[in-house]
């Protein structure tokens, strides 16, 4: 996988606070809509089939996100652990870059709630990206 | 304008409630981006520019949307009056009707909140569609 | 059950749209958060087993809510049929009414996804209010 | 101010994801729903006066929330700087900490939308607590 994933993400009026800028918690919410379909197409795990639990997210907002902007999240794994995985997303609009995050997420077994191991299968399709990465 | 206005809106993972259904009030919001998308293309209005204001919503529920479907909102005019505006929608899922509804909405006066008449203009490009309407 | 059911709903900012007002999807969420509070407490039903799913909906804006309102929803039983329930509501904030709704749900079987009868038990919590009702 | 500032958030059934917890995302909307209570509390900043953007947020997600917790965020002063605001975070729900985090502001001139250093007044109001903080 050393191709970048891509979301195009249309701004929804909804997403719009009292100054016409999309609200700090849905940036969060389009990272979520970026990872759940890179969880899809990349490591083939249905919407309803999630395995993984976010334990951390960081994100540094750069400039807002207005309703004529048309932004991008690009995505990519920094990190495979034993029981865990670090992504790194930035959401561009305009051509230029309007935030930077990061999550790190851990594998849980849906039964017991509890970290488990990464499955060899799925550690394989989501290994480091070697060619992708932030914009310059 | 005689050609049905449609926009597709994607599915976000947070718009799913604990069913793994979309909520029944993102639907809402649903209507509302196709609604103000519409404004914007056809009346000429941006989103930050809006003069109407929502008087009354009805809306039916025919079946759920899930993660897989992708959903397109249809709408179109149904009525002008002095100082309103009705539209229908539909929204569409996976072949089928998943709802349809309608919005009056009231023509306001950005300065007192007052009800006030359509201008021409606005009235010339929002004429009720003829070729257009719900599914057979 | 005759006495008003309310519920207190503390307006985010999240909920504001770019004109400063609660936006019109946000009443919906209102109207849910009041019947699923008043089917735990009044019919016994927790938010994890709802059986009942909304096939209408319709609302009449009255005024808008802002973030100094301390809104609260009032509903009541309007009507049980055999398999489904009308409920009727009043969004009030700052001493008026900001909103009235109705909501008309059928009771499903959670296996098939097909309306099935109330079942008494439920029915008899659930008698339509006889003292209370909108606002004069 | 050495009391600590806290704000009780009732789960709305709409924060709910399809497993039944309050969403990632949400969570982010507690801490600004506290945030901006505080700011008026405290700072006497109306809801529509806020003159500060959030640069940064990083959060840790220590259990789930659902909806028959009863969350509350507890924040306080973690640093002023000269045109910087540094508050931290505890999301509490039924005895333990949910989560933990942490939003850097910047106080922005909102004609020009730069950073401009906090007025003394504001600073003043909002000196870091001294004795409030994270729970042992």
């Amino acid at each position: 996988m050393n191709e970048e994933f891509t979301v195009d993400i249309p701004v929804r009026y909804r997403d719009l606070d009292p100054l016409g800028h999309v609200n700090n918690a849905v940036y969060v919410s389009y990272l979520e809509t970026a990872r759940v379909d890179y969880l899809e197409a990349v490591a083939d795990i249905a919407a309803e089939d999630i395995s993984f639990v976010i334990a951390n997210l960081e994100i540094d907002y750069e400039r807002p996100i207005t309703k004529g902007d048309d932004p991008t999240v690009a995505l990519w794994i920094a990190e495979l652990g034993e029981t865990s995985c670090t992504m790194d997303y930035e959401i561009r609009a305009d051509g230029t870059v309007a935030a930077t995050a990061e999550t790190t997420m851990v594998h849980v077994d849906p039964d017991t709630g509890r970290a488990t191991p990464l499955p060899d299968e799925l550690r394989a399709r989501m290994q480091p990206s070697e060619n992708v990465g932030p914009s310059a």
